[in-house]
């Protein structure tokens, strides 16, 4: 399969550049007979909505109008492909004129160059991060699928540091008041909006760190050893915009601790004494909460003057006065809870498929 | 597809259990009348058994002989299924029935009974580390196929720091001299030997840090959105045994810095001034050095006592008592190599496949 | 994969119920950097169109006008998904309410309603043959990309039965004058027609025989053991809607014959003195024409009253009033194109993966 | 992925060549916890052995002893992949000399050097129907795993035509006695005995025309519109060494036939009047017999003397005078049961994924 279909009992496969007529998605493998709320999916399109924050993320004034072409009759799938679109229509492609001959540092107008030859430049075309609204409907549609199995399942993300900011105190997956910053500790927003405010005053930018917690999914999801659990979250994280690093459990953190394990008790509604493992082992779920942590580079578009080279390999410098976020993260919160909700559907089919209850004899 | 399959144009579908009759794998895709050097494969594997190296790993005995049952004819590939196979030898099953009813803390004996109902519990089964061998033997032949197309390709990775002990320098990925802890720094390599001696005297373990650079890759490899090719590296990687996190680039690092972005200039080989991003923008090679990390946690099977429980949910205390490794992220070396060169070798064909000369007009 | 995706290199997803908002699909791994004509696209569609044909297929008044959303910028391919859509305007839902509760004979009422209890009643919903528009765009597509590297490359269908009508002389795949019954000799076309208006004016309907001929392309396209090349072929052709058998060169033919060899020869431009293999042997290509037939059966939906079942199994007598066409057989001629013409398209792209140029040493 | 993979939830992986060290499959997403009867795998490849049936079958005297290698432990399946190998014991190379640089006519020689410059020419290689043996180990294990969820299904298949000699009356898809030329006409065997015997001594060989039904399926299966049921089959089947062509139901009898539909009625088991369909409608099996027939040419290494190329071009005549059988057709039985057994358990997976009665709501 070429690159743009992820999941392989529930396909997404997503379509559409930034500035071109539409980008939509098609599901496939959508069990029958299921009734969706579409109005709670156009609600999570809004949640990744730049412009509707606060003017902390980018201005561009996107509609994100989801339209669902098949798949549903009557508000309920048919189990047939799910087709949705999202056209783009605050395109403003002009402005993205002075740079169709010029490989903006940090975009991937080198790459698709690279490897492509002809590229829409047009606010970076398939590169966008518009391209990420498919992933947040599909996800969200995901989400109400498992919620008919696991009623108790949450699965919810946040902003744990940005910048150099950090919480007060660890975070642990507890729903928390929608804000602009999807920040999930109350007295601390205020200060990161202080915070981003002045670094989007000066024209900078910064990263994120994501953090998202999957509770109350049973133990036995995961297809080893190449398909684990861990595996085809990191490479759905990863495949997000800006993304550079993936963490499950105490991640990184192991590398100098001991004790690699967690102990089992009887006692508790886990099993386990502790959850270093993020809740997979051997890259199935334990039943215990799933914790994943993901790093975003800040933003490339900043308003400094930077050296670069045109698509002729002329040196010049160049300065991006375009819309932009001073802190991408805080929108791909969304779409993190979407790629995580997208892949935990696709693995409860395999299981469904393979482990059936008719089978377990 | 289930889950013993990687790749979409050059797949590796692996099998085997631990102490079953034996392990292998099934590479389809590969390209015809290629001369593979059979005894190159035999050393990759030599290199990641366990017990060769100064009896800082794992003390079990494998022979680890590799045979090529098809795929290959008077030496050169038929551009069949290469199918290989390693037989276990050194079994000792018996190791392992005080275990039969107990879930070991930190391996995967619960998580997999959870899913599967019946387990094959001796050396962990399929969840043991032994099946990394076939990506091991895998990934050097599909490293030999790249070299034929990119001749100056260099695809190593070393240990940069085990449980608390960093090197004294950053390592750029060039090669270093072969030594039982895959430590690039020369002058390093005797303090880490001392350290994990110390800490297999104690029955301890700990973590490493494992990084591996990718060189003279040209420009143009990935297939976006999902499959970026730090999206399917960061996926490969995360499905290695004991793996809890991957990072590109700058990875974690860039959450608090800022200018996340490469300035490009003519004057360089790669075209760009610094390599924040690790090699990869858009998810697609920029023709510069790859660089992942993989954090790798303790062995589980340390000789300390712990809690868990039977398969019938009596609590018990247990301690491990047969072989382990101190630090199994030392093994991780040829493993994250094999892995890399799967993903390249994957992402070679689908570009060729898609993107080959005749096309680009 | 679920089942709406076809091809593995180079692939479409088809998505759309005949009463929904629309149809279309999604081809990912185009090759970048090419121009199409997408006005051949139009006229493609058109061929299929209902009603446009003298009156001899189904009266509906299908627009049929491709929307191209995403993957071609300034007229070429940008090498990311190409999303196409059709709307259907004429729906006329009301048709089908008689029709609701009620398993029409030998249509997928039943099978569909037993396998997603939740079905799209109207027209047929997934299950009309409307869904082929999309396998005619998507397939003159791939026939433009592939004429670029293969120039004389012809793939053409033709009926070469109708009901009990037969062709005077067998058809050797070579072009023909556009005729509403797709019959490729010129003095058989009159009575074709009249035979066909003689059995519409009576409300019953006839099957019919298709063959299609890929002709210039070279030897090796095909991967076995099963994806060969016939093998992929059977799967798309026997795939549209009415279709009921398949074959390949001598086909069923083959079966009292002896001799079932092609001698080879220096002396011809394919090599091979005799085709009756129909162009694949081993489930490669030879070079030779590649040649298969299609059986279609008659359309289901006659005048004719008829016995069935309520959903709620109360035995009822049905007749169709509907629109309908006397033969469906005709309209499939550029579908059955249009099938092969991506089969042919997704094989060269997986040949040149693991076969171009740069490895034959 | 690849063409030597079969299936999307239950896979067969297939290797070998004809005169290498063995051939083989791994089967990955076999449920968990099946005791499965090896003996009846062994039974199922002793029926396809060529030599073991009265001499009328080649005379390689393969001994065709399977043996399991993972994915099965203290007689139940574990879930994880069940890989199996074949030893080539009479592998007699020295018999293939003389055909090194020539293209036998009919053989697979040509084609597969076209595409991959370096072949085995060795038996066919990898084109060689020995590679059949892993379809028929594959189906046996599916078949037992089907039997689970349905005790009563049957899967049969017979000869129904042989060169000119046919049945005497059309075959019901019943079980038969086991006969050397799988002739489900218990008065006919002799007199086919004899025609064969003739055959056979005159150096010639003759196609056959395969009958397979399924019976005791549930409604339900198939994935439209690609992957329908009758689709998968025609694609399983044309992928057997030999097959020209498939027919499903009626077949290419519906060409000249009218009323192509099936009535439906509350008084019958399967509710439905007749079966011209074969048990699918719309991709999707109805609860009918499934019916499929299957066109097999004449075996083409026949004794007389023939005209081809050695591989410079040169021309020149060549005999075969190594094993050969006079009707390939006939071993062909329990390869097309085989197959059929593979689609309908990866089907049922299918839609055990994505249909489960947990989601009916």
């Amino acid at each position: 399969m070429p690159g743009n279909t992820i999941g392989q009992a529930f396909t997404l496969t997503s379509w559409g550049e930034s500035h071109g007529a539409a980008i939509g998605g098609v599901l496939d493998g959508v069990p029958p007979g299921i009734s969706l709320d579409i109005n709670k999916v156009q609600k999570a399109l809004d949640r990744r909505k730049p412009g509707g924050q606060h003017g902390l993320t980018s201005a561009r004034q996107e509609s994100d109008q989801i339209h669902i072409l098949s798949g549903l009759y009557d508000g309920k799938t048919l189990g047939t492909p799910l087709s949705f679109l999202i056209y783009n229509k605050d395109q403003r492609s002009g402005d993205y004129d002075a740079f169709k001959n010029i490989y903006r540092p940090g975009h991937a107008d080198y790459s698709y160059t690279m490897k492509y030859g002809h590229v829409d430049h047009r606010g970076g075309g398939r590169a966008s991060a518009r391209e990420t609204a498919t992933r947040v409907a599909a996800g969200e549609i995901a989400r109400q699928i498992l919620q008919l199995s696991f009623p108790t399942l949450q699965i919810t993300a946040a902003v744990i540091q940005m910048g150099t900011q950090k919480l007060n105190a660890s975070w642990s997956g507890h729903s928390y008041r929608e804000n602009p910053l999807f920040c999930p500790e109350e007295e601390t927003i205020q200060s990161w909006i202080a915070y981003l405010n002045d670094i989007k005053s000066q024209g900078r930018s910064v990263g994120a760190l994501i953090e998202v917690y999957v509770k109350n999914l049973p133990a036995g999801l995961g297809e080893p050893v190449y398909d684990k659990l861990d595996a085809d979250l990191a490479k759905a994280l990863m495949s997000i915009n800006a993304v550079k690093g993936v963490e499950i459990g105490d991640g990184f953190g192991c590398i100098a601790a001991e004790n690699g394990y967690d102990e089992l008790s009887a006692g508790t509604p886990s099993k386990h004494l502790t959850n270093k493992a993020g809740g997979i082992v051997g890259g199935i779920s334990t039943g215990q909460d799933i914790i994943c942590r993901v790093a975003l580079k800040p933003t490339s578009s900043t308003l400094q003057s930077r050296k670069t080279l045109t698509k002729d390999e002329i040196p010049v410098d160049v300065s991006i006065t375009g819309r932009h976020d001073p802190c991408v993260g805080i929108r791909a919160v969304p779409i993190v809870e979407g790629m995580v909700s997208l892949i935990i559907m696709d693995h409860f089919l395999r299981w469904q498929g393979q482990c059936g209850t008719t089978f377990r004899k």
